[in-house]
């Protein structure tokens, strides 16, 4: 094996931009920059166009200022805002010098917005008409505004000279309607709009509610002055979606993608909430403790507790699961609670005795085959049917109901992270199997 | 309180769309019907576009067949094939036969992909071009194809006289582009394109990682027989999301929303997974059972099983979380194993001596405060601690891997699910524990 640079002189075959991204995650800094450099302007643009925002971020750090200066200028405003606010702190004032001035007042604007509402998503240039042209105008017109500046055509928006919003048209259906009837006609008046402040979470909901391909942004008094496009919610839904599953599987959420993340900052955003689960599950000691002294008398308790605690946090996990998504789906509402409680009653106790009647039928085997429990199993194994039935139906109800009270306290409730749930269930969980063992094996055991 | 009936007669107040919405979740399949029948026909269109497919469909099997015809017959060919898919089967001929007859072939065209393939995905309308019309003639074409029946016009495709794609060209582009120009000036060659066979999770990926608004789907001729948009993609990517979050909660993917799928079918889909893990967490009782003697000895022992093996549980459903996402959005390919698994087995180290710490320091602060683990407290706070250590550390290397694993043996790699993790970790973390007891206890407690 020989060592062969990473990035081939500009002397040998034509590099692609196939190349450079196989040979990405590899590259440092310095490379990538050089390997980019390597493409023609034409595979550069897609190439670049293709990157994340935190990779194009990097790349301009690396670049020379000329290069910087002509790859900021290719970007739509609202995309030159996230650069900006993904580079280092120290780069941000040069990326945005590097913009033309009308565009840099316009990012300005941008960022001055909240991170997550809707007036820091909007692409301030959209194709806008006058109710009173005539569709063949309004067509023209729309072509004159992509000549002038690139605009998003997605949705034409019909405003007054006051730039209120009195209707929108898609170009299609421009292009459909009889060439001589007036943009009023043609136009839809019931537009869904959102305001600038709208959580970006609540603006890609009422894309997926509404079927929408693209929404204006209104100030108070109602102006439009930008445009949100559903690629802009598909990202905000696909981070949301990350966003939920990292909260789900108990930790914080890490706001980078996996192999970029510092290690030491992803195991403090891990450390966090592993600790504080610790501290919760620190209370399984203090409960078993007090019935240390029936552990004492029958150590064939103890060998089920793992068992049971597990049954109690597995059906939990599932119940809190499925109502978290439902709910960051709109299927649930807060006000649904007390159906979701009741149906997950029900199914937490088919779910329990579906378990109890197999740990029964483990036990019994168990001692008919290799005689491990001696001479109680029997009302072992109904100690341990009936705790399953118990803790399997309370895990499952804590469960669902776990997002509804953190949802109604104001907190998201996705932090019902599935561990959070088995730990809040283990101890309830031991408490209910130590007391009906003591109510059953009473007389003979215990 | 008096009764009202839930849907206003005619005569009453107008009847808005805002009222129905409202009413719908409570309403049967008869009352949606008839106030559905109450709206003015633009707020029935628009209201009729906004539902789910599914609530399409159970509409227009209410509706009469007139108005079923209306109502089909609003639905381009893709959605149309979505919601036969949808109908109970006795309906599906009649809603076929609800179309008109071009729309009828399409349709059966995309009824005959498998369900999550890009044909079965794709919209057959496209608008399409030569590559040697002038800007102006092509802008031209495609209004004329608009107003011969709806197309998609997010790109408009350049193809050959055997249907070949040539080039695709955004409808902006030929606006801002020289009317005189010819399309082969202004077009670009270099497109993304899906075969018609490609899996829908695909797909999805492919919008994501390119930024785009729409995909040709091409034959295996490389004829272009449709087009998927972004919309389309996005609802996908949603889908996906959604089973990966059940299955990580340890459940079947539902496939229906949470409060309209059948009780009975729900518990079946639970009661699957959690027996599965139940007979796996069997295999603790028998591996407490071998420790039987040394609990027996040391009842304190048993105080902190459930503390243990919950830790090992959280940290490995936290590792397991985190690569599946990744590996979901692409971030983290099977290759990248080696460095996933070092990078975890360093995490899992320091979150293990972080749980242990604390854990000693629980176990000495009780044993000074009130004297509860006995003589041999600073032993026992050491077996705990060490095995801490070791039961994260093994939680969190195991849940990393369990994915990659899976994905390599073919399975879905969110099958790795937090409870099927935590089973799989239960067993090590108590062979840990009482392993470790008998080394540092062994001259003393055991």
């Amino acid at each position: 094996m020989t060592t062969t640079p990473s990035v081939p002189p500009p002397s040998e075959a034509p590099f692609s931009a196939r190349d450079l991204s196989d040979a990405w995650p590899a590259l440092d800094a310095a490379e990538r920059a050089e390997g980019f450099k390597l493409l023609s302007h034409t595979d550069a643009e897609r190439f670049f166009h293709d990157l994340t925002t935190s990779d194009q971020s990097e790349l301009l750090c690396a670049l020379p200022a000329d290069d910087r200066r002509i790859w900021m200028r290719v970007l739509p405003p609202d995309d030159a805002a996230d650069l900006i606010q993904c580079a280092p702190p120290g780069h941000r004032t040069a990326f945005l010098h590097a913009l033309d001035e009308p565009t840099r007042q316009e990012v300005n604007v941008l960022l001055a917005y909240a991170e997550d509402a809707a007036g820091g998503l909007m692409n301030p240039r959209f194709a806008r008409v006058r109710p009173e042209m005539t569709v063949d105008e309004a067509i023209s017109y729309v072509r004159k505004q992509t000549r002038e500046r690139t605009v998003t055509i997605y949705s034409v928006y019909v405003l007054d000279q006051e730039q209120h919003l009195l209707g929108a048209v898609s170009l299609r259906e421009l292009f459909e309607a009889a060439p001589d009837k007036t943009v009023r006609e043609v136009m839809k008046t019931d537009i869904v709009r959102v305001d600038e402040h709208t959580d970006q979470e609540e603006v890609s909901k009422l894309f997926a509610r509404h079927h929408l391909l693209a929404v204006p942004v209104v100030d108070r008094e109602q102006h439009v002055i930008g445009i949100i496009t559903i690629d802009d919610a598909a990202h905000v839904a696909e981070e949301e979606a990350t966003e939920d599953i990292q909260k789900l599987g108990g930790t914080e959420v890490l706001g980078a993608p996996y192999m970029k993340i510092a290690f030491l900052g992803m195991v403090k955003k891990r450390a966090g909430w592993l600790s504080a689960l610790f501290l919760g599950e620190m209370l399984t000691a203090t409960a078993m403790g007090y019935f240390e002294n029936e552990i004492a008398k029958a150590v064939v308790l103890a060998l089920f507790v793992p068992l049971i605690i597990s049954s109690g946090g597995n059906s939990g996990s599932q119940a809190t699961t499925l109502v978290i998504r439902a709910m960051a789906l709109g299927e649930v509402r807060l006000r649904d609670w007390w159906r979701v409680a009741h149906r997950e009653v029900m199914a937490g106790v088919v779910l329990g005795l579906t378990l109890g009647t197999i740990g029964i039928l483990r036990i019994l085997t168990w001692q008919a085959l290799f005689h491990t429990y001696g001479a109680h199993a029997v009302v072992i194994a109904l100690t341990v049917g009936v705790s399953l039935v118990g803790v399997v139906t309370f895990g499952t109800l804590a469960g669902s109901m776990l997002p509804f009270i953190l949802r109604r306290l104001g907190f998201d409730p996705a932090s019902a992270s599935a561990p959070f749930v088995a730990t809040l269930v283990d101890v309830t969980g031991l408490i209910i199997y130590f007391s009906v063992a003591s109510v059953i094996l009473g007389g003979s055991l215990l």
